[in-house]
C-alpha cells in the first residue's frame, strides 16, 4: 500500500484521473506473459517525459520502487512490480508515433508504439522497419528496446540494437538524458543509447526511441527445407550460411514439433521429414532472390536436404510459414506447462548442442520439442511437463539449469531475446564471472544510486 | 620520472625488454595524428592480458595513470599521454590474428592487429571485414573499437560498433571481463561491449576483439557524378538515400576541393564542376549492382548531376577514386596548417550545414575545402589557416567552435568518426547538458574510480 501523502503528490504530477491503486487495477498490471504475479502498489499513467521525470524525482527522494511496463508481453517478468511499488505503464498515453523523417529515413517514436504499428505505418511509405518478435502485435517499442527484442527476420537484417539511433531517457534522479543523434554515425560521449538498449528499465525510462528505418525491398520469396535429420539441419543451417547465403530468416522445427504439427494442424509432410527450415529471402532485384535460393538449395542438398519448395505468390509464401506461425501451440501435446527457453549457441555448435538438450530431457523423461531462429543460432527450447506435478516442475526446472550450463559451456548465451528479467536471474552465476557481475553492479548503482528503478531483475 | 620501485615492479611483470623509459622512447611515444606532443614517464609492452591486467592492478593500487595505445594514427589524441605516467603500447606483442572461425564468420583478434592486415587475410578467405578508416594500412583494430572508427564504407555496411561481437577488457582494478559472444543474439546482462566501443581507452584496456566477418559481394562498380553546385550535390546525397539506393560509399568532394585537385594534380574535370560525389555500389549479383547505379543515376540527374560516369574494371575504377583518395593532401593549397574535423549531421541537413560553414569561413576570412562520407552525413570540415600566424591560428579555432555549435543545434555531432579525445574535449559542454556530461563522469567512475585510464580525454 502506497502511503496517502505519495498518492497525493502523484495525483498532483499526473492528475487523478491517471493513477490506480484499486484492488481490480493491481490485478491487472499484477502480471506478464510468463503469467507470476506480483501486484503493485500504484499504477501511474504519465502523460509525457515530465511527468515522467517528475514521478522519478519523487520516487527517487523517497525512495520508491518503480516498475516500467509496455505491454506486458515479456517472457521473463521484466515489467512485473517483483518488489511492489509503482507500475509506470507507458502504453496509456505515450504511444505515438511523433515523426516519420522520410528524408533521412527513420521513425521518431514514443515508447508505447506497437511494433507492428510501426512496421504498417512505414510500410505504406515504402520503408521498412525488420525488428519482428513473434509479439510484434501486441509488444511496444518502448519494450522491444529495453528487452533488445529479435525476430525472424534477425539473420539477415540484425535486431532491435541495431536500429536504434538515439533514445530520450529519464534517469533515476529525474535526469532527462539525450543519447544518439538523428546521425548514422556518432562517437562523441559514451554510447549511453547502446547500454540502455537491453537493460530491462533497470537504468532508466526511455521516453523516446529514433529507429532507423530501410527501404523496402521490392523482391521476396519464401522457402521450406526437409532434412531426414534434426543435424543434418543443423549442419545446414551454418554451411549454407558460410557458404555466402544471407536470407531474411532461417527458422528451424525439430522432428518432435514436426510431428506435433502433423498431429495437431494436420499439416502434409514428406514420411521422411525428420527437422524443417523455413524461411524468406529477399532483395531489390529477382536475380538477388533467384541467387539467394540457389544458394541455399545448393549447399541445403549438398548437406541432405531431401525435399526443398520455393514460393513466391503470397498466399503460397503463407502456406510455407503457417507450420512455423503455429508450432508453439501444437507442442502442448507434450505436457500441459512448458518451460520456453531462448538460448542461443554459435551456430556450428547447433548440431552438438541440439543432441545434448534432448539427451537432458530423455535423462529426467521429457520431451523437449526445440524450435526457432537458427539462422542466428536462438532456439526456443521447450521442457513440456505436467504442470499440475509439483515433482515434474521441480525437475523440469533443473534440467533447464543443465541446459543452461551446457550452453553456456559452448559458448552460447542464457538468452538470445527475452531477456533475464527475473525468470532468468538465477542462471546469472552461470554466464558471468563475479568480476563481470561486480561491474553489472557498479553500472547499475552509476545510473540509479537508490536501486529504485525496477529492482531484483538481471540478478541487480 | 617514475619512482625507481614502480619501474622495479612493471619489469618483473613484464621482463626488463618489455620497458622503456629513456629520453629516446619517450619522445617517440610522445605524439599521435594530432602532432602535439606529451611525453610518458614509460612505455610499456605487455606480452598478454595477464600482463595487462597485473600491470593495471598495480597502476590501480599505486594510482598511476596509463594511456593505452595502438598505431598513435588518431586524430584527437586519444593515445596522448596527456597526464605522463604509463603509455601501455599494444602493437608489438598483442597483434595476432588469433582465429577465423569460418563457420561462424567471425574474426578473433588481439587489439594491436592492423585493420588491413585483417581486410586482407579474410579476403583471402572469401569473407570481408568492411570498417575501412583512411588509416587501415596503419591504425590497428584495438584502436579502431576504442574510436569507433568509421571509413568509406559506412554509407552501405555501417561502422566499427557494428562488427564487434565481443571484447575481452581488463577493468583499472585489473579484471578481466568477458563481453559478448559468439553469437549473433545475446542479451543477458548489460551490453557492456556497446559501451566499451567508442570509449577511448576510458573504461578498460581492451585484450581481444571478436569481430563479425561477411561474405564478400562477387560484383561491384565505381561512380563518379559531376554537379555544378555544392548545393545540388548535398540534396543528391540525400534524396537518392531515400529514394531506395544503398551504395557501399557516397563520398563528397566540394568546390574548393575540386579546384584544389585539378590545380595538383591536373585531374581533369568538366568545365562546370563545382562538387563531385564518388561511390561504389556492390551485390551478389550483377543485376543488384546495375540497380544501385540506375538509382543513384536517376535519383541524381533529377537533382543537377550533369556529368554520370561508371567503372566496372580495377584501373578505371582506381582513375575515379585517384580524386577522393589524394584530395586531402591538395587543399594545403589553401594555408599551411589544417584545423581538420569531422562533423556529422542528419543527411538531410548536409546542404543548409555546407552553406552555413563556408559563411563561418568568410567571416573570418579562411577557406573551409570540406569532403568526405556524405553518404553517412559525416564530413570532413577543413578551416585552413597560415600556421605561422598566432591570431590566425586563435581566429581559426573561434571559427571551429562557431563551426561545432552550428552542428550541434542542426541536430548534429562534435565527431562522425575521430572521437573526443583531447581535442574536442573543450566542446562537451557545447553537445551536452550538465544532466548528461554527469552521466558520463558516474559511468567512468563505475568502471575506473580512482580515474588512472586515460584520464583527461573525453573532457572526464
Amino acid at each position: 500500500m502506497l502511503e496517502k501523502k505519495h498518492l497525493k503528490a502523484f495525483k498532483k504530477i499526473v492528475g487523478e484521473e491517471n493513477i490506480y491503486d484499486d484492488k481490480a487495477h493491481m490485478i491487472a498490471y499484477s502480471y506478464d506473459a510468463t503469467r507470476t504475479r506480483y501486484e503493485p502498489d500504484a499504477v501511474i499513467f504519465p502523460r509525457h517525459e515530465e511527468d515522467v521525470s517528475a514521478i522519478l524525482t519523487y520516487c527517487n527522494n523517497h525512495k520508491i520502487v518503480i516498475t516500467p511496463r509496455g505491454a506486458g508481453s515479456g517472457f521473463t517478468g521484466g515489467a512485473l512490480p517483483a518488489n511492489g511499488g509503482i507500475v509506470l505503464a507507458l502504453e496509456k498515453h505515450m504511444n505515438q508515433i511523433i515523426e516519420i523523417d522520410l528524408e533521412n529515413m527513420l521513425a521518431i517514436v514514443q515508447p508505447g508504439v506497437i511494433n507492428m504499428d510501426l512496421q504498417k505505418h512505414v510500410e505504406e511509405l515504402g520503408l521498412f522497419y525488420p525488428p519482428d518478435p513473434a509479439s510484434e502485435q501486441y509488444s511496444t517499442l518502448g519494450g522491444n528496446v529495453s528487452e533488445n527484442a529479435g525476430g525472424m527476420r534477425a539473420a539477415k537484417y540484425g535486431i532491435t540494437k541495431d536500429y536504434v539511433m538515439a533514445l530520450r531517457a529519464v534517469r533515476a534522479n529525474g535526469d532527462v538524458i539525450r543519447a544518439g543523434k538523428r546521425t548514422i554515425k556518432d562517437v562523441a560521449g559514451y554510447n549511453i543509447a547502446g547500454i540502455l538498449t537491453a537493460s530491462e528499465g533497470t537504468l532508466a525510462v526511455i521516453t523516446e526511441i529514433t529507429l532507423k528505418l530501410l527501404p523496402k525491398p521490392a523482391y521476396a520469396s519464401s522457402y521450406m527445407a526437409v532434412f531426414p535429420t534434426v543435424e543434418d539441419a543443423m549442419n545446414a543451417v551454418f554451411k549454407s550460411l558460410a557458404s555466402g547465403a544471407n536470407p531474411v530468416a532461417m527458422e528451424f522445427i525439430d522432428s518432435l514439433s514436426v510431428k506435433a504439427i502433423k498431429q495437431k494442424l494436420g499439416v502434409v509432410l514428406p514420411e521422411e521429414a525428420g527437422a524443417l527450415l523455413i524461411g524468406d529471402v529477399d532483395g531489390n532485384v529477382a536475380e538477388e532472390v533467384a541467387f539467394q535460393i540457389e544458394t541455399l538449395e545448393r549447399s541445403f542438398k549438398e548437406n541432405g536436404c531431401s525435399d526443398f519448395q520455393v514460393a513466391t505468390e503470397a498466399k503460397e509464401r503463407e502456406a510455407i510459414w503457417y507450420a512455423r506461425r503455429n508450432v508453439s501451440q501444437c507442442v502442448t501435446l507434450y505436457g500441459s506447462k512448458k518451460l520456453n527457453e531462448d538460448i542461443s549457441v554459435p551456430r556450428s555448435k547447433l548440431p552438438q548442442a541440439l543432441e545434448r538438450i534432448y539427451k537432458i530431457g530423455e535423462k529426467y523423461g521429457f520431451s523437449v520439442p526445440c524450435f526457432g531462429h537458427a539462422g542466428d543460432g536462438n532456439i526456443h527450447v521447450n521442457v513440456m511437463v505436467d504442470g499440475s506435478q509439483e515433482k515434474e516442475l521441480e525437475d523440469g526446472h533443473k534440467a533447464i539449469e543443465e541446459i543452461f550450463q551446457l550452453v553456456v559451456d559452448m559458448g552460447g548465451t542464457l538468452s538470445g531475446e527475452h531477456g533475464i528479467g527475473l525468470s532468468k536471474a538465477p542462471f546469472m552465476s552461470i554466464a558471468f564471472n563475479e568480476a563481470e557481475l561486480a561491474l553489472f553492479h557498479a553500472i547499475k548503482e552509476a545510473f540509479d544510486p537508490n536501486n529504485i528503478l525496477n529492482p531484483g531483475k538481471m540478478a541487480l
